[in-house]
């Protein structure tokens, strides 16, 4: 697969945007190249990655001179001049890629700003430095492949599709200069309170449970509980817990011979009344009924 | 490596948005699961992916019962019952995932209100037939290796990536229900004028070059150039073209024998006597001195 992929182009002409938490990806330009292709000096104020992927191309960066071999990297700083050495004469396939992060202004989380912050952190060092060389960096071209192929396929999804393939392209690459560990504990966005609220009515379906209790465990209003439980589960706070204890009451009929009024409490219920009226409403039978079928 | 994921937890319980051109991508939750679980009978406004990892579960949608192994796949349209029968007894491990596709209100691009459209019509043959069943899809089960991994490895920028990795796993599933090719012809995103006017001085750098005429061939303002080339390139459109003349002017200083009044015919440039004020401008020497330090 590699070896198709390296005698195809990769040419991504499209000023392309990823919306992240707190920053956008830009993706200005994308080109797999060859040696036989001049790329005088110039400077810009934007990243650019060179990525080789087979042969030996030269990237000169002031005064320094990089070796790109098969899975060497070059990550350009900002406004430093660069080139590639013109050497027509030796067989060089190379990846190259322009890209920016730019922090967003509206207001985000403190985990997504956090996430800005390492990546950033982790851009800096090629700014300072004028760029980050790794000579022998993880093979990303099965990566490249995989772009090559969504572009080849145009399945549903691939135009939006590769701009994050890009991405993933250079997060995996930015991640190899610095040994750094995130800080943000959490994936990105809003816990899910009534994912939150279910687990803990199955933790909990033995005793009491109104909705205020778990209002409160979760701190959040319990109309916001029963708001979030409608979208979430298509049923109120109340109608849940009635069908949880409801499915684990079955259980209890089916597997044991306990009595009503000892199966109502092993679900929270207040008594086996209250059980025969839940169970009638539910599943259109008494409870006695449902465990004759299994016994 | 499976072998070891397969024992780890995936717990997925944040409500994630990624933004798409015309659509947003919204992970309401995603969990590996197993048999031990009880899985009720339920519904929601929202999509649900069962997958299955190892064993055998069974999916249960109104009268329709499907049984999950290794890679097999049940996508399930909103609003309709679901559960999963409760077999504690029968070792299995799938992995389940709650999400939304959300048209955006604001004006897109056609080519992005085409994507949305064409995933939004995937989805909805899950709508109309309660659900999508493959019992052997081609198995993502390396994509959710990896989304442990990130969870496992959180290196910078892991906790919006296992959001994109979700999107992924989700598109990678539902193009094997549909046979569509997109009818998206590019990536997303804007046109990269500088660019596209770039490879132009390269390919026509042996004439006459006007920014007026790139910018008629481009279709746009020559002022809308000369912006586009100062943040593309850090410098004006006249200085990138005066720039990659004299250094095609220094490949045949370099290369051949040719009259200097032959090579500004070649690099497009008027007269001899322009290229030796140029050469001196840019270079600092004149060409004749340039041409002896090769020769």
């Amino acid at each position: 697969m590699l070896a198709e992929y390296r005698n195809q182009q990769i040419y991504h002409n499209h000023i392309t945007t990823i919306p992240f938490g707190a920053f956008d990806f830009v993706l200005y330009y994308a080109e797999q190249m060859s040696q036989i292709i001049p790329v005088f000096e110039h400077q810009h104020d934007l990243y650019e990655i060179f990525y080789g992927i087979e042969g030996e191309a030269n990237v000169v960066c002031g005064q320094d001179s990089l070796p790109l071999y098969e899975n060497s990297m070059v990550l350009l700083g900002k406004n430093h001049l660069h080139r590639l050495r013109y050497m027509p004469e030796k067989p060089a396939v190379y990846f190259t890629m322009i890209f920016d992060i730019i922090p967003k202004s509206g207001n985000s989380s403190i985990d997504a700003e956090l996430e800005y912050r390492e990546i950033a952190k982790a851009l800096d060092k090629a700014d300072t430095n004028k760029y980050i060389y790794l000579p022998r960096a993880v093979s990303q071209q099965a990566l490249l492949a995989d772009i090559h192929k969504q572009i080849q396929d145009r399945k549903i999804g691939w135009a939006s599709q590769i701009g994050i393939l890009y991405y993933l392209f250079v997060l995996n690459l930015l991640r190899q200069t610095t040994s750094v560990v995130s800080d943000v504990k959490t994936p990105l966005g809003y816990k899910n309170i009534a994912l939150e609220a279910s687990k803990y009515i199955h933790s909990n379906y033995a005793d009491e449970l109104t909705i205020d209790m778990v209002a409160q465990q979760l701190n959040v209003t319990p109309r916001h509980v029963n708001r979030l439980f409608q979208e979430m589960f298509g049923r109120s706070f109340a109608h849940t817990v009635s069908v949880i204890r409801m499915e684990y009451a079955k259980k209890y009929l089916r597997t044991t011979n306990d009595s009503l009024e000892r199966i109502a409490m092993h679900v929270g219920l207040p008594s086996g009344k209250v059980l025969i009226r839940l169970f009638h409403e539910q599943e259109g039978m008494s409870p006695g009924d449902y465990r004759a079928k299994f016994h």
